[in-house]
């Protein structure tokens, strides 16, 4: 089996060095047996712990045949959500497709998004996209109220009704929500919608694994059961890379690198970077600290950041992601004038160029004192992605806790809501909304 | 005429005052006299600087009848070009591109790009989607050695010549490069591609209002008259504006503000976000200094990077992109059971909510200690992106030299080619092989 990889070698410093390092594993380990043993912070949140080797054959029959269903009927399949009701499964749709899947004629239904923003532009553009083809809906939200999904639900779902009837409609949305409390759960059961759950002790940027995640994934035609065996692998044996993760980051954090970039070399992985953003981003930046969690797509954004990261602020390392085999082959032709002068690489796979820019991005970067951590992921496939996925979450659960923060909340989140709400002058929020004009005057 | 518009009242804090940041003002029209006297560090590259209104009649009509048979003949164009040789067409086009076209019918070819990566399956993927279909090229290089581009144009044009004949291809390729020098000039020559010129005064990241940007955006079918008029609005009256942003920031930067974090709530702006970050990243983040440039799309990353930016270290400011008007109405239903509780919003448009929580953020944020400055943008039209274009160019020319580097060299985009060059034993770099396979082993 291929298996992801993770090498620290070229994340030493003067004063980072494999003591450093070493001296923090204890403490890695020691918050990996706190999340198994489950006493400490935020400890009503780890359902995601041993999520994958808990789900069923039963569980992926039920995802799998609901999915085939919107396959098949539908031309569009909107996954509404936003955060980690949405990431997760962008990330690993964009990265197993076609690089420009959405000009080529598709095998099933296409999986859109919406719900994750306020556009208005945007929403007219997806109804104006939809009107008048088969499409249908999944809805993921634990409480059913939050505001963007709420207000792309309510329009996508008045719309389909009108377009196919309310029979037609009530096949074609599946509701992903809580067990048994809020809006959509309730409207879920009226409609007679097809349902799955958000567990309870499972936070939204953990729960690309529950149906969340998976059943966006399945729709889009991709093998969520060899997405699962790759996490469960992780779950199983990947303890040792995690403590690695952990400690060194942990180790260059105290060092003074306070911004973190995740870098690949293939633009199929934007999503993955983005996905993980909120995964540490929202895990560790509380309580005024916590690694800022930038990331850019080489070689595109070596033309672009590329330069700061080499020669600006020393306060910034670097975490790579690098893809083994390409799906395709292309190969460099040879040209007779060679004006370009690009006959020294003619016959040659154009990932050889890729992995040497990888390389040489590597040594230059070192060279100018950005440490350099490297994760090597075998083949961008199902297997290997769930690997990831398992991986960053453990490590990022790890690498709270070495922090000192409770990983599993994210009461900054609030703050704007609250704002808006009362802004908006929702019922309720009389108080606040009377304070915030007056603040305004 | 509507206008963009700047205001720093949220981006005060204990420690920054009007007082402090009107210290630094007399610097920002200093170096703005610096630029316009031409006697700053790097200043045999300031062709940018009246570049706008210095555009004719003539290379309007050039390029758009250069555009015109492109879009009319070819189903997609693609554009071959790699930093700011790619990032300025691509803000531009997807900022006033509908958010769901690449699924909807074009009215004329489709803008395409290429050349920005050493994709293998990216390049497959590309020529795949265009095998048999009527293709143009615009390719975008300086010299035409440039390793992305070179590699990306080399196997398309061969492509092309084969499908369509030579004659064909050789109507259908068009060479925006140096005036006399390299290879794709003498290629073009050869072939008799039309040519524009880059001209040797204007670096790639300030190169967007030459026919770098301007043909690719004509093809797309956007008015480059506006685009242009804009800037020149901005080159004749912007001047306050910029002093406003380059002392704003800079004053934050050295009260500690480490990173910039650019901030849109419409998706539509997020290449804008990544050819900012080239404009600033590049001209700033150098000799060990410089504002590391970030960007969110918000209400999307307020479920991702919320958490950090309200919470997390003390150490950022936000620059928040404002678009005034929508091009389209949605308005948000009203629903008798309202489990959702969206009722207290119904008969709004989705922008109203947008707006407030646009507002709410920025309350939250501010009173989390993270400086606001606020750029609106009435609408989202070539007219008003000229003009940021142009304001965002011409103060970081000043804002650079107010941090005392030079803005207008790149001297560490280097580092990774030359490893690159001698990973692949390139001609003419035989010591540097020899060391660097020394260096690994």
């Amino acid at each position: 089996m291929k298996t992801i990889n993770i090498s620290n070698n070229a994340a030493l410093t003067s004063t980072v060095t494999t003591a450093t390092i070493n001296e923090l594993q204890p403490a890695a380990m020691a918050a990996a047996r706190t999340l198994e043993n489950g006493d400490g912070a935020g400890n009503d949140f780890l359902g995601w712990l041993h999520l994958p080797s808990s789900i069923d054959e039963a569980q992926f029959n039920s995802i799998e045949h609901t999915a085939r269903i919107l396959r098949e009927d539908c031309e569009y399949v909107i996954a509404i959500g936003i955060g980690g009701s949405y990431l997760g499964a962008k990330a690993v749709i964009e990265a197993l497709s076609d690089n420009f899947a959405a000009y080529k004629p598709s095998k099933g239904a296409r999986v859109l998004f919406a719900g994750n923003n306020i556009g208005e532009d945007y929403l007219h553009n997806l109804m104006d996209l939809v009107n008048g083809h088969k499409f249908g809906i999944i809805v993921i939200s634990k409480s059913g109220t939050t505001t963007e999904p709420a207000i792309a639900f309510r329009l996508l779902k008045a719309m389909l009704e009108q377009q196919e009837g309310k029979q037609w409609a009530a096949r074609h949305i599946v509701a992903v929500t809580d067990a048994e409390r809020g809006a959509l759960r309730k409207l879920a059961t009226e409609e007679g919608y097809v349902t799955y759950i958000i567990p309870d002790n499972v936070g939204g940027r953990f729960s690309v694994l529950t149906p969340v995640g998976l059943l966006p994934i399945a729709v889009a035609g991709y093998d969520i059961r060899a997405l699962v065996a790759g996490a469960v692998e992780m779950e199983k044996n990947g303890e040792d890379m995690m403590v690695t993760y952990a400690a060194t980051r942990n180790a260059l954090y105290n060092d003074g690198k306070k911004i973190e970039i995740l870098v690949n070399f293939d633009p199929r992985l934007h999503f993955l970077a983005e996905w993980w953003k909120q995964l540490y981003g929202e895990s560790e930046g509380k309580d005024g600290k916590g690694i800022f969690p930038a990331s850019v797509d080489f070689t595109t954004d070596l033309h672009s950041m590329g330069q700061w990261i080499q020669d600006g602020e020393r306060t910034i390392f670097e975490t790579v992601l690098s893809v083994g085999d390409q799906r395709h082959a292309v190969i460099i032709p040879s040209d007779d004038a060679d004006l370009d002068g690009l006959n020294y690489i003619a016959g040659r796979h154009v990932d050889e160029v890729n992995k040497m820019a990888e390389l040489g991005t590597k040594l230059a970067h070192v060279d100018g004192g950005v440490p350099n951590l490297l994760i090597t992921i075998p083949t961008l496939d199902e297997h290997c992605l769930g690997q990831l996925i398992y991986f960053f979450e453990k490590a990022c659960g790890m690498s709270g806790y070495m922090l000192g923060v409770n990983p599993f909340n994210q009461p900054g989140v609030e703050a704007y809501k609250k704002n808006m709400f009362a802004l908006l002058n929702k019922p309720g929020y009389e108080e606040q909304s009377a304070a915030i004009q007056a603040k305004l005057k």
